[in-house]
């Protein structure tokens, strides 16, 4: 029962590292999971939809364990298990998917009709998603594992190159998932809105996926700091020069092809007036003024169904102002939802393999021990231009 | 000069047949047009957004000469023209579109950026769409007549099937980009917003497109007798019954594949209470509802970016309460804008010509004289489950 | 053991109903599965692939059990299977796929890299592929249940449409598979080669993917009054005039937008001179001639990898001599093999269940006991205009 | 008459510059061209398909003007043009494509209806493809302008990117179509058959389409050499290894995601015995054997419909004897024809002049002059690493 230590949170701004039970082959309602494996966590990382939960902007419970983004080694193989064997090393998509309803078979696995009574869609360790447990822990277990599971093929160079392959589980898809569905292509010009973990990966993204210019936005100095060392044009949003002028300044035209709103609904206002203030459709709206007609936004950045942090009441129950008649004008379209992680995983693995991108380095990855989890909540809740990793045997000997 | 003439606007609530100029091969800015043709105009019909001017909810200024759905002989060609000649039948896309830009070769042709100095996108009579004179009139000019016309194969036929052809220059294409952006192919499960002429023909798209079950809902008693009577399912939206629970009795879930807004920013308050009050996101909203986890939802409806005619200040900038949050968390996407009418109208005609759909009946045409059109916008802004085609020279002699 | 009967492949030329063991839950080489179900098979249908086996043009091998469309009820569900329950009436993919495996994962089920160790791909009742047990029996086992299997809203309805049902398995999803590769869209103007149950199903595809004209050609004349009396074209390709110049009566013009081949391997030469002989490349070279540039060329029609009774050598080795120069200079594409069922079953089956499409009368559905078998197998190869399907436990009560 | 000079092609093996008439606006047929203009040529490329009409494969004949990879200088233009002026820099399709029929209208501008009385498709300077004067000349003529006329933003920055966007009227956009109808994406493993200039330019295509690993293969040391230099892996043809056993050393797989013929019906043999003799289908069928299941196959090699030096009869008409049932087992789909240049050369354009490819140095680009033009077609029939640029005004100054 006590074999198991995990990252559990407590309330608004607190989390701690509790022993929780080993994990058992039974999915949240019970039901035996032969088809599940358990693993032994070899890395899991602190991700900003985490971040939602622990600011009490979500409806999360206390004694929740946290933890969607998994890379582990296989320790306990169910009976119905065919593909995966003890010490196989595998990343796990932050989403539960079942591999058998209709929409895992047409590839919307963010969006499993199976895993979750409440609603479509799962995840470990988070709000309204089914119950499954976290996995920033020493061990988590997987439920159909065949399906959700993408093996590295070979262990050695697993290891060599962990810092980039623990970003499969979310982070990279997850931006990989707005470039794409923003339209980017061979020669695009890109806007990314935010330059945190999600809108950096989604700026290597557009970058792998051909863009010709990637710009980055944000009001975090260090932040812009970072984008900049790493290779992407940026723009500062606590300026008052508009979006749309600081862009021209770049590209000589105040609009992009592509939009990534890489923020979401915890979105403050611009300038130097609107900084410190919600203002959750601005993220939006400025993008539908920089987009270039029949352009796409792709909006990886998460909005919720309710929000109990929010300070408008229509804001609560996740009603935003959008100037939809903006981007109807522009013959705009909008992509929302959680990254179907599966679609994308195996390709970005092989670009990774073979080094074709260098994402740990773009969304600055920081290992830290287990024990150092909740000082990663705080500096990344602080804006540290950093992606915590937590390593929670000590494997990579890298701990901070 | 005065042997022309078309329908003005004269105001609020006012059109009138006036003498007009007879068009000459310029642009509204006065340049030389060789590439174009003049019209004489076969038959011309009143849309939906006609009424949005005409009602006062755009900033429109009175004497603009109406008219965006033309169908017309090829009178005069223009030195620069090479596949068209006198005599020819040809069939006018709404938007205005120089073929030759890069939207335009994208075949996003609603989003021309040569034909419209102020921006994106032009059309024939409409406000902020680049001064093109409207062709509710006996004659109008159309620019870029290779790229721009579409000519029917066979003079007879036209004529036998002008009431269906008619369609081609908007409402057709309109409700069927509203059905391809929402996804509808085989098998699908649809529901459309709105039972005018607009949510009519994106039923009949929708069916032609192999849709199981079409649903329209409204909440004007004839037009929803009139879909039922061309074969579609109904709801309506003047019951306490929610949206979910009426289509649940059809289907036997609350949820549709595939979602059509076909009201746009004119939309009122669903139920009793509601009905009589602008909502402008309410039909946006119930789509979120009812569409399924990874639905699309097209957009054909209109949403402006400047509302006069608003009761409130965000509207008034074409601002919506969406709430996205329930989208995102379904993982919708959503498609907005003018129909690039040239990317399907060959192919919606071979389906007329063929006799694969009868588009005329199911919208409901009534073909009238040039003199009742101002009769014509009163009884369609009235509610008559009716598409108002106008027949300037009375060659159809079928006038009402 | 002996509480199964099946139609058992004897060698060129013949087949008998024998006994045969019943299913269990294991795979062909004995692996325990557990994520199978056995069927009480319901119906089940004779293909023309299996004619192929049967006429000796491939490596088949006497004993084999064929079979693979098949329809039935749940009777016995192995202990991983989470979805489906005694009773339920299913419709079975004829490809054996794992769900778990990356073609699956992308859908491409036809291609699964694990159900057969000799090849991609596996199928019941198959020379080649995979060694799975046919299903023209009275009861079978599906392996990977929860994920190949499509269950029928409701049994009683099941019952009452299974005639058209039962073309799910794989008839109409080959047929239409053909169609939507070959780009049929709205509007479309469609060439089918052959007329059999597959070229009929891609007609009836074609139809109901909003094609304008589909056309049918065969040499078949019981065939080409079939498929006038349910309402396509047809060209005989008996006659003397080219395809091109009949296609031409038919649209003015001797090219089709889109083209099928519903023939495959054994195609016969055109005209009076060469209708005897086998002439593989036939087909389509002559689709080359006739669909237009930029055109698509779906290819269901098998082609195979050796075929022993092949009259050149080059042909033994599945070689063509194919007239590609020819499709080069019309930009043409071209799609090839086995339909994944799985991506167009679920659309296909609501189709069918809100009377979008008649399949059954379409391909000239004809139910018979399983003791005609051999008689059907017969009587299909005499090219009767026919669709055999077996009703092993004459629950149809409609048997011939 | 006599102010222009250009390459003329003289019988098998034979080019020489001759002095050729100055262009005017006219078509082919000698009608009136308002629509086109005259353009200084800046650089003009010597194609892999000039040497196919040199080599006496073709059916052109003697005093044919030859070049179609043309860029230059606006130097006259006609009255109906709207978007070019005087002193312009723009890149030519090679392809001539009038705008304004079905297929330009669809984005296949490479197999324009209007251009080429006799077959679908319009280019300079080439055989069968309409009568178009070459651009390997001082000066050429360009149709329909605005439409086909790609404009570079900046007149300096053209002149210092030269060497690369010189590579946009045909070989950077042949080699990429290949890639992207291959369906190379992110995390690809790719073969490109040849390492000619079309070869390389498809691998860099393929690298910047995100591809993991790119693999050429040919039988020129030289050329193998040259890709290796430039970074991708090789496969060596002339070795006994076969085709799959060497990619298997590199993916530790036999197959590929992705395969690209950049080679064309002049394919020779492989391996010691078949070098020397033309083997038409040879590298089809390679590419179906190394190709994984449900993978896609480019073909931007150039297939013909006659090809008068064909050893075999077959062959002479463009009939090759192709694998087919290989192919079909794999689930395969084939993809060719002229590459629709319009639709890539933009984003090409922008992704050359943010620096995201160098093509140049890729496809090995080598200035010469006017004169040194006959040098350069038998270097390059000689197999030499390069692809040689004409400057016809010695304006790059760095003729060889």
């Amino acid at each position: 029962m006590s074999d198991n230590r995990g990252v559990v949170y407590l309330g608004q701004g607190q989390v701690e590292v509790q022993s929780i039970p080993f994990p058992k082959l039974l999915s949240p309602l019970g039901r035996t999971a032969e088809h599940g494996v358990i693993l032994k966590v070899l890395t899991t990382n602190i991700c900003g939809s985490d971040q939602h939960m622990v600011r009490g902007r979500t409806t999360a419970t206390t004694g929740l364990v946290l933890g969607h983004e998994i890379t582990g080694e296989v320790l306990e193989v169910g009976r119905d298990v065919e593909t995966l064997q003890r010490g196989d090393i595998v990343s796990v998509p932050f989403n539960v998917a079942c591999g058998r309803c209709r929409t895992c078979k047409e590839q919307h696995t963010g969006v499993c009709l199976s895993v979750n009574p409440s609603r479509a869609g799962g995840a470990y360790g988070y709000v309204d998603m089914g119950g499954w447990i976290g996995g920033q822990a020493e061990y988590v277990m997987v439920p159909y594992a065949d399906f959700n599971l993408l093996k590295f093929p070979d262990r050695e160079q697993a290891f060599e190159k962990i810092r980039d392959l623990t970003c499969l589980s979310d982070i990279l898809p997850t931006g990989y998932h707005g470039a794409v569905t923003a339209g980017v292509g061979t020669g695009s010009t890109v806007y990314v809105a935010g330059a945190g973990p999600v809108g950096l990966a989604a700026a290597a993204s557009a970058r792998l996926l051909g863009a010709a210019v990637v710009i980055v936005g944000d009001v975090n100095p260090a932040r812009l700091v970072h984008a900049r060392h790493v290779g992407f044009e940026t723009v500062d949003l606590s300026r008052d020069a508009t979006l749309g002028e600081q862009i021209a300044q770049i590209l000589g035209t105040p609009e992009v092809d592509c939009a990534i709103d890489a923020v979401g609904f915890e979105a403050r206002g611009h300038g130097h007036a609107g900084s410190q203030e919600d203002a959750p459709a601005t993220v939006l709206n400025a993008l539908m003024e920089v987009t270039r007609a029949a352009g796409k936004i792709g909006i990886p950045g998460l909005y919720v169904t309710e929000d109990p942090g929010a300070t408008d009441k229509a804001a609560k129950q996740g009603s935003l102002s959008i100037r939809l008649g903006l981007g109807w004008a522009k013959s705009h379209s909008f992509f929302t939802g959680q990254t179907p992680v599966m679609k994308y995983n195996r390709a970005l693995m092989q670009a990774i393999l073979w080094d074709r991108i260098h994402i740990a380095d773009i969304v600055g990855v920081e290992v830290i021990s287990l024990n150092n989890a909740p000082k990663g909540y705080a500096a990344f809740d602080a804006g540290a231009p950093k992606k915590f990793v937590i390593d929670p045997h000590d494997q990579l000997k890298l701990a901070a």
